[in-house]
């Protein structure tokens, strides 16, 4: 299948990459039209002036773009090339809602969407080992399986449009959750003068452990925080997130927790910092002079 | 060496049995005298009047009671039989400051002490499997060693004492905000209407999973928690971590947060349920007609 790549950045070159390797590839298109010039030259590929000169020429398109707004004027802009059998995948982290706009937007000529967001960071998109969770027909799902399995390892279909996206959403509240439970925990286990590396250790096999826990303590233990998951990342998931929870008139208080800590990371300059810079907001409390 | 074991409670009887077991277990005695009584018959063992008859015929004594105030007071019972050489293990939940407590009232009489709390529940005491973090000198962690080792699986020496219950706090405030973080996703999964197991299964496996989601979230999904670990006994442990944090001047938001949802929890008659019961409170915010 023929398959068209709109968003190179950081996530989506590598998805680019690993398409053009399974042999998927049929062109790239960006907003700014440098970087889809260098990505075709580097992977020998054609970069297309925009995405509805692309949409024309493939069976499908996979978008990866940063957010709500981004992915609908995508699918405005690939409206003129909409048609039936033409198939669109959004990889974007975006609300359930949007993915439900731009289906209705491209059914009523014959298109066909599907919200795929992913999970696994640059390393997943770079190891074609990204996790998809999807959303839309199952015989859309089907299309699109062998294209999704050349950039992911784990591609589940979720249930109807949306249904992916609420996924990711339900796992970005989890983080948010283990985060503020592993920075706290460790703050107070410092405050404590606790040897970190032995609680890391001997906790990290009990009841209370988690990817977080086994994976980024270590980083608090070291005060030293690369990037990971971004702050200012999980920053705007969560904003998603509030948002659809607001859909149900709900406000969750993980959720409002952890953007107000997130707030005062990226006003302290550390919106680059893998999301366990939390553990610095915890330290903080408990040693107001630092 | 000769243990004795005080306080035969749900985790103490198992206990007490695998030392029985392993050649070590001397005595018991408990404050219901009955209780020591029937597992003296059980297994063989002898039921002591009090603690200071029991202590004065062993090496080493274990107790494992509930709460600060029982500890102290099983110290001050055991007073008359403390002198060089005998060794008290504590294995119950309490706070760092009993153990320092418990450890200076026995020094200046030759007697040492360590706490070792264990994390594991019922089930881990009964099969000898408990993890077990203990506080106190190399040299008593080395004597105790043995003992230890005849009812649990990971026995570690965290550093001086107190540093026992300064882990062991580290991981119920970790298994607070955890459960949070679970239970919140959770609800707003239901809420999303996406399937439940599915999610289970896809975010089981990535960066924001937890033994908690694995293990208890298909509870979630059952609207069914059997304990487990108790939102009574939780309750009891936070509380203790409150008050922890309290002498560094400090309130912790996911200790707060978590004994506000219990203190909710216990009136509605759900003390007994595993902690996971808290997605009760999480899915009414989203249906506050039920």
């Amino acid at each position: 299948m023929q398959t068209g790549f709109i968003g190179l950045g950081a996530m989506g070159a590598h998805m680019a990459r690993n398409l053009k390797r399974a042999g998927f590839l049929a062109g790239v298109t960006n907003r700014t039209a440098q970087k889809a010039q260098a990505l075709a030259l580097e992977i020998d590929t054609i970069a297309y002036a925009n995405p509805a000169e692309l949409a024309a020429k493939v069976d499908a398109i996979i978008l990866c773009v940063s957010a709500d707004a981004d992915v609908l004027s995508v699918i405005d802009a690939i409206m003129p090339a909409a048609r039936p059998g033409l198939l669109v995948i959004d990889c974007s982290t975006v609300s359930a809602d949007t993915a439900r706009r731009a289906e209705a937007q491209l059914r009523p000529l014959g298109a066909a969407f599907l919200d795929c967001p992913v999970s696994g960071g640059v390393e997943g998109a770079r190891d074609a080992a990204l996790a998809i969770m999807c959303g839309g027909s199952a015989e859309a799902f089907a299309r699109a399986k062998p294209i999704l399995d050349a950039i992911g390892r784990a591609v589940t279909h979720m249930g109807p449009t949306g249904f992916g996206q609420s996924t990711k959403a339900t796992n970005q509240i989890m983080c948010a959750g283990i985060i503020q439970a592993v920075a706290e925990a460790m703050a107070f286990a410092q405050a404590e003068q606790l040897p970190l590396d032995k609680v890391i250790e001997t906790l990290g096999k009990g009841a209370g452990s988690s990817w977080y826990f086994v994976n980024r303590a270590p980083f608090m233990a070291k005060d030293h925080f690369p990037a990971g998951f971004r702050v200012r990342l999980h920053d705007k998931d969560l904003k998603i997130c509030r948002q659809m929870a607001a859909r149900h008139g709900v406000t969750l208080s993980v959720i409002e927790t952890t953007l107000a800590h997130y707030a005062q990371l990226i006003e302290g300059g550390f919106g680059d910092d893998d999301i366990s810079t939390i553990f610095r907001l915890k330290t903080a409390l408990f040693d107001p002079k630092s």
